[in-house]
């Protein structure tokens, strides 16, 4: 048998050769590159196909199907969301992306995206923090202390300059874990006792909790005027983070109004309630922030067109460092309307017809 | 570093593994299996979580998305559709798919898809067959002699008792080529030099062409009383192989109507022209052929149950073959919470912080 062409290749980034790549990069530089590609495809929204994604629910959890292209690449992700997950020690949130030509259909490159879409979600909370916190932010707090915390600690510190980080999470043991792997990093790390104490003196207030359910994780008096709110944990319907009233008062941001208004802390409001749309600020067509003692509120649900960024950044990345293994995953048959001549080819010799 | 757990790891069938598989199990033994298995799942229709393929249209091609759900598996496709690759030597359709357990939301089954959707569609048509073409059918005219028509072919033959097929394309290299591959396939093979003469005496028609473009393979006065019609190359807007006046006389059998209206041959109909959903038939709903002399279509655009019955069937036959890679694609944590201090662990000695 001929063995399959390049096109025909498709490599892979196992989770082990993407821990290898961030490792190679640096967390943090990696952190401030993906925050740089994602601002810059932001910057050309109206370039992309859009679409909410594509869920498939059942009483336990999620799977859904995130596409999108600019014309030239094409890219989606596989993403599962199982908050009961946990209990049998597996991850609520597994991952996984391609990224294809579009002039071809070809696929360039699939990629684990757990590890990834925890980057490129803390990438995307600090970029758009960039845009909306107090310029002089430094001090950030961290309510819920689950897989995504350190990212987001290590991505505001990176994108941000926040030099504190206040933990708080209902079960102290998260708290612990947090603090431990943050120890050593070049971030003043306080552990809080409740939510109040973690959101003092904090410009920034990031929420990243799991319960699928109407929670309220911050109460309307607990934010204060000029505060950035970072809502991550809010992510489908009926998983919301914040207080309605938090809402009524805020500068809202969002990523693709048509799926935040489902999945969002917005799905509280009405349908014709006033947000932003992210990309228009950093496009220059509206203003961000608008007064130093305005709360604003990015109510992220995440999108397809982060996934595509990070996607064609990792692609970019791994040239040159061999941290991929190749994938014989599209059929090649010499003369492509062959396929039938190319599976007769392959039948083992006693079985030749 | 720990090596990631069983659960962490998806089987991956490769173009090879697949090819493998086939002759493993014999082309026709398989293609007969494949169709059980569709046939089985079309019974029970209404379990399947349904949606019309996600599509990314560009101008020369199309990037899909095809999702379904049965509440216990999930499963989805992803194919391309770029009828200019063939000048380049590559495949016009290429896929790939996973199948994944909905109670968890990880991927069980990594699979090309090329050769894949090759079977299945031949097993798809020919089970459609089975419920709508005469039972007397031994003749089977095959218009577009491209990479689907060996398949078509030998799965007529398996599972309809075809005994002759009768070849035409505008490319007489392509009849050449399937010529070829079908000796001594125990069918008699009968190379023709026009559509007429292909159509002689056939009591099944399957037109499968490529061209994008409103196309008319068969002209009314070419389809006689009592034919079934398998038409399979008309499947995305502005592609259809069929003059409006068949339809118009047909009994039109189709797979899920929402996708159907816009893809299929019935495009060319009003949107509320009667057709029939096949399950029904296959479930005992509604009659299929009413009588000998209907002219019956099955208007086949490829639907997701299709693959994911595929996909399912595969992963049941894999079983103790060995014909898959282990692929690393899910992270793994211990503690699933501590994503972060998994991937510092992974740090190579000298980087540890």
């Amino acid at each position: 048998m001929t063995p399959p062409s390049r096109q025909a290749l498709v490599p892979f980034v196992s989770v082990d050769h993407m821990m290898q790549l961030v490792h190679h990069v640096g967390i943090e530089p990696l952190l401030v590159e993906l925050a740089d590609a994602i601002e810059a495809d932001f910057r050309r929204w109206p370039d992309f196909d859009k679409t909410p994604r594509v869920a498939s629910h059942s009483d336990i959890g999620v799977i859904e199907l995130m596409p999108t292209s600019d014309g030239q690449h094409y890219g989606f992700k596989y993403v599962n969301g199982h908050p009961g997950n946990m209990r049998q020690g597996l991850q609520t949130v597994t991952a996984f992306g391609v990224l294809a030509d579009v002039a071809t259909g070809y696929p360039l490159l699939l990629s684990e995206m757990t590890i990834l879409t925890a980057l490129r979600t803390a990438a995307t909370s600090a970029m758009a923090a960039r845009w909306l916190a107090p310029h002089d932010s430094r001090v950030m707090a961290m309510i819920g202390n689950g897989a995504q915390a350190e990212f987001q600690a290590l991505a505001f510190k990176a994108i941000c300059g926040i030099a504190e980080v206040r933990l708080y999470d209902i079960d102290p043991a998260a708290t612990a874990k947090c603090v431990a792997n943050l120890a050593g990093r070049g971030l003043r790390v306080v552990p809080c006792a409740s939510a109040e104490e973690a959101i003092l003196g904090a410009q920034i207030v990031t929420t990243c909790t799991a319960d699928k359910q109407y929670a309220t994780i911050l109460s309307d008096n607990m934010v204060g005027a000029g505060v950035h709110l970072n809502a991550v944990g809010g992510d489908c319907p009926g998983k919301t983070e914040l207080h309605r009233d938090i809402l009524l008062r805020a500068g809202i941001f969002v990523e693709y109004p048509p799926q935040t208004r489902v999945e969002g802390e917005i799905q509280q409001l009405d349908p014709d309630h006033a947000v932003t749309e992210l990309w228009q600020v950093i496009a220059g067509h509206v203003p961000g922030r608008t007064r130093a003692d305005q709360v604003t509120l990015f109510d992220s649900v995440g999108f397809a067109i982060e996934d595509f960024s990070a996607l064609r950044h990792i692609h970019k990345r791994l040239q040159g460092t061999g941290l991929f293994l190749d994938l014989d995953m599209i059929a090649d048959p010499d003369d492509p309307r062959d396929l039938f001549g190319m599976l007769c080819r392959a039948a083992p010799r006693q079985d030749a017809a």
